[in-house]
């Protein structure tokens, strides 16, 4: 594809667009081939895997300046990703004061506050004059702060006395202070707060920037809104792939080996299906009722669907609005409610829809017996009693899950789908057996 | 909870914490106990339809003040969220210029790039010297300017020439010209680009802010990264609920109403479950095979939720790599091949544990009489061809919905085990009757 100098006008769109089915040979010409300026933004721009697989295949020289175009934060999530025996050699190549700032930051959780942030952010005192405050940003951004949309206003001991926006800092008259002008009411995140909580802080108040703080309440660092998108989307991705009944991917689909995707798949899959021959065994106790009257197996599928549907989609919903924080554990009783009351009218709807299906069906083909209205009946009322279970249990299971301590996330669709339909088979051949009890049966 | 006056000093970040369970008198009460700094930030990091409704209850004099905080892309948005009667109270509020710029942004669809765009951005012009350029910078923002991490050099035909983030404009030296240290090679978008599209690119290159151009290649205003947070969110979100098989919900889920939420969550359940109805009238063309070999029967829960199961993970995993650009519609047969093969591995896998399961059961407690053995063959075979049918249509739905201008989400994990369900029940007796035929049939 770029085989002639010609096209050496690569650029960074292009590259992006094919990047994902190159091999890293390809991805190494590829990226030599943008002009500088792009080269930088497209290798900022790269996951931190991507960055790391780059580097490793550069030349020595050639390694030092494209690590060092990193922000420590980035770097931070480049070494994390790489084999322990390279992250040596990537560390390696950075001055002292970079190399220790990076340490630092490997020292947090990957998916704490601590382990998105950026320790390099414009400080100004709180004594300075607006003018003072530009020309010292102007120095600092000089240096190697990274993001200067605010300006954090700090005491000798680090603590966080005030903020600034880039806006309020250009706004306010040149001979104010810092002091008069900074905003002192400041919203902040702890080194260990989780990337999901500010994820949402970030979404609930649309900030471009938040301080962290550590337990004594020095400044340490920012996270920025950059970084964040990145976090939503990740945290998205892992729900979404739990949801569908499997383990979250720490890569993307093609990235991930065929047997690796395989492993990520089949411990689900069995845990499933060893759930699902209780279905066998459940159904085993009433092979006499089938026995004596087959037609009842056949809407077996129907009715314990019907409930696994109604609960994936009920546990879908509470697993994201638990995820946004749209509710609560200590919600719990006000969904229970809305849910079984939810529960029973779907129930209603769709159990009348069965009843109707088996008398219309009767009338046409007289497939089911004289006895067809007393199973229509026994069907209708299975399906309400199961899609009631299954829409309450789908919206329990989420936040017991979350009250143990585990993410509510693993109550996936399949999941429910499998706990609701043991349950089904139970209800289904119960109320059977008591309506049809002297006649079918 | 805020009844007496001493409580007075509300923080922003307790109020936001109790916001979504108050009433609308509450959460005024409340607006107005916070100080009038963190009122604003407050305020500006409501959602659109929370502003709307604080606005419209308060008196027409605070009224202006409010609607007045907000940029011109959050007012459009606000707009979009009213009914018509009020919208026509919100804009008259404003002053010419701002409403002639919101309707501008009205004519604009709401997940386009031209509806999350803001039209204020900071502009240079090309000659200006770099100490020039922060000086008018300094009057823009001054005046109506609300974002000012890049400076765009814009020529008299408000054509973008280029641009400079903050950093390189206070990094260079200042007798340089914005035309010398100006980046020219800009990514944009254009003003009718999908916001998931815009979405991508923040994702992928880790930008604050995307210039927005119309067809003529005049800059037309700017998205920034902040919103991108909740478009990510919300298209993430939509996703999710598509994939539990509903439809996605425009509002928390307290904030739906009851029956609101019943109408976003019967359709597809209706669907499916009419859908299931084809299970009952495969199974029904089998009912002398099972009224033969009644066990038969007790393994169809089985047998068609291992093909849902995998469909359903299969399903989702692709519509989230659709969703993040991951996979194109063109690899479709690499995903097709890959996905048969693991398929097969998943069925081999699942349908040996089922043979197992029926030996190890049958040798307990002789439930399956004398063929136990071909009858677990024939439950092993059915897994296989139902998971590898589940992992491959799984995977192909999401493609052939997009293919076809449809969101891939919708072919979310109950759809899939549904139509699983009914080719499983199939699979199943035809195996079966191939297997059994002469011995158990």
């Amino acid at each position: 594809m770029m085989e002639s100098p010609q096209s050496a006008s690569l650029s960074e769109e292009d590259l992006h667009e094919v990047w994902p089915v190159l091999s890293i040979d390809e991805r190494l010409e590829g990226f030599r081939l943008l002009p500088p300026a792009a080269a930088d933004d497209f290798f900022v721009g790269l996951s931190a895997r991507d960055q790391a697989e780059l580097i490793l295949h550069l030349p020595p020289g050639e390694r030092r300046t494209w690590v060092r175009v990193l922000p420590p934060d980035d770097l931070a999530d480049l070494v994390q990703s790489v084999e322990p025996e390279h992250a040596e050699a990537i560390l390696s190549q950075l001055d002292d004061a970079s190399r220790r700032e990076v340490n630092v930051l490997l020292a947090y959780a990957e998916d704490d506050a601590g382990g998105l942030m950026n320790p390099r952010f414009a400080r100004v005192r709180p004594d300075m004059s607006i003018d003072e405050a530009i020309g010292y940003l102007r120095k600092q951004a000089r240096e190697k702060v990274e993001t200067v949309y605010y300006a954090y206003a700090l005491d000798a001991g680090q603590n966080l006395l005030g903020v600034l926006s880039l806006r309020q800092l250009f706004q306010a008259a040149p001979d104010k202070k810092v002091a008069d002008v900074m905003q002192r009411d400041v919203i902040t995140v702890a080194e260990n707060t989780d990337q999901e909580a500010v994820g949402q802080l970030f979404s609930e108040h649309g900030f471009m920037a938040l301080p962290v703080l550590d337990e004594a309440g020095r400044m340490k660092g920012i996270v920025t809104v950059d970084d964040i998108v990145d976090v939503v989307q990740e945290e998205a991705t892992e729900d979404i792939q739990k949801v569908g009944g499997m383990e979250a991917l720490e890569a993307p689909y093609f990235e991930v080996g065929f047997f690796g995707m395989l492993k990520k798949r089949i411990g689900w899959l069995l845990v499933l299906f060893l759930g699902q021959m209780l279905t066998a065994t459940a159904m085993s106790s009433f092979e006499d009722e089938i026995a004596s009257a087959v037609v009842l197996s056949l809407f077996v599928p129907l009715i314990i669907s019907s409930g696994g549907n109604s609960g994936s989609q009920t546990s879908t919903l509470i697993i994201r609005a638990l995820a946004l924080g749209e509710m609560k554990l200590k919600d719990w009783w006000r969904v229970a409610r809305r849910e079984a009351l939810s529960g029973v009218v779907l129930g209603v709807v769709l159990g009348l829809v069965g009843l109707l299906r088996i008398v219309v069906w009767h009338t046409v083909s007289d497939a089911y017996g004289e006895h067809f209205l007393l199973l229509g009946c026994a069907v209708a009322l299975s399906v309400l009693g199961v899609v009631t279970f299954g829409t309450l249990a789908g919206s329990m299971l989420p936040l017991v899950l979350r009250r143990f301590g585990f993410d509510p996330a693993s109550a996936s669709a399949p999941f429910v789908a499998t706990l609701v339909d043991v349950s089904g088979v139970l209800i289904y051949f119960t109320v059977a057996s008591m309506i049809l009890r002297g006649t079918l049966l």
